[in-house]
């Protein structure tokens, strides 16, 4: 899979994910910022080469790759199951429930790791899963937190919960998310697009929590209310 | 101009805005709340006609339209300058300076009229415009707040200084978003989605306000991050 542009870059090499190769643009019309790129790749021993700008437009796929394309090999890396072992007293899980769209995705993973989350979660079908595009949208964010595909999010849920999880769903209730207390243990579940939480995905939450709204508004973009959520959370943690 | 989705004729109506005509599919393959939405439209003494799919395809330029295009006529119709009249004590206004993005134009719109918001107000240069892509995005919200497009946002913000608005601007500072009163008159300021706030907008605003982020995180998507604006302002203005 090829991925592309400088933060993605930056990003991969602060994870010290391993990638295949590293292809910068030959072009001399480049900054000085490129260079700084140049020389941190190098430090950090990832394999890398000069290749002309058509060349790395076709890896990309579009012609905005900032001169940086990478090799990240056939598949993205998922976490491992045992990631759970990783987890502490203070642990933010996002969990999404058929999420479809590579943008909301690539939002809520730039959200997640801003709002401190541990891990993301989601399931093996009918799911947007790691694309260029969602790593480009979520400025490389992506290499920054786990990512665990699951075949059955209810199991998953009802696993974490043993483990002294709180599982929190958003949808329409009476909770207002804010009036929750969302410190410790914390899993926040997001829906489809379309049709939300699934009912069995949701029959297994502790509380379903939701945000107030004006004007008969009866929902938001996903990538909006779930930054919402986590930065309440996230609040709510650092003690405010 | 053609919007299209059956939410966005919902809003028209409910708004009463002035369209040419309204083009319902003549495809039998159709379910009763398309039946109802045509009912609505005849209820409420708009324009309307049966179109063969191909020629609604062809209109709205995609072929997920739910049956419905509209003819909203030549310009999307922005909002007066008089609007400022109508505004009160507790008033939000939302400004974009700048913004590219149909999407992020479209959810910040959708967030606006959920959060309680008045006026959304963007620059008649270098700004993102209504499109039906951002009416779309917007879930037909488009319709439901007024859009006023000024030549001048760093003139516009010294005008309603002299109402009595306070003026916040999304950017790095030390004034976390959370501690700052966010109650009555309200103007929130956000940027461009690359490079943030223009300094000569940015110097006119009464006070700048972040979001804290973990991990070195240094920005959010815009419409998340006018999201969890927005609805902070909403929930201090409620009395929470």
């Amino acid at each position: 899979m090829y991925v592309y542009g400088r933060n993605v870059l930056k990003e991969i090499i602060s994870a010290k994910y391993p990638v295949k190769n590293i292809y910068f643009t030959d072009s001399k019309n480049v900054d000085r910022s490129f260079y700084d790129l140049v020389e941190l790749t190098k430090k950090n021993n990832y394999s890398f080469s000069f290749a002309p700008d058509k060349v790395l437009q076709k890896m990309a796929g579009i012609p905005k790759h900032q001169g940086v394309v990478i090799d990240i090999g056939k598949e993205f890396k998922y976490a491992e199951e045992n990631i759970l072992d990783h987890l502490n007293e203070n642990s933010t899980i996002v969990i999404l429930d058929q999420l479809q769209d590579p943008h909301n995705f690539g939002a809520i993973i730039r959200s997640a790791v801003a709002a401190d989350a541990d891990l993301i979660v989601i399931p093996k079908d009918n799911s947007v899963e790691i694309t260029p595009t969602v790593i480009k949208v979520s400025v490389g964010l992506a290499f920054k937190i786990p990512i665990l595909k699951v075949t059955n999010l209810a199991r998953f849920i009802e696993e974490i919960k043993k483990m002294g999880f709180w599982v929190y769903g958003a949808d329409m209730s009476n909770n207002i998310y804010y009036k929750m207390d969302l410190r410790g243990k914390v899993a926040l579940v997001m829906g489809n697009e379309g049709s939300g939480i699934r009912d069995k995905v949701k029959s297994k939450c502790d509380a379903l929590i939701y945000i107030p709204m004006a004007n008969n508004v009866d929902s938001l973009n996903v990538s909006v209310s779930a930054g919402i959520l986590l930065f309440e959370i996230y609040r709510q943690k650092a003690g405010d």
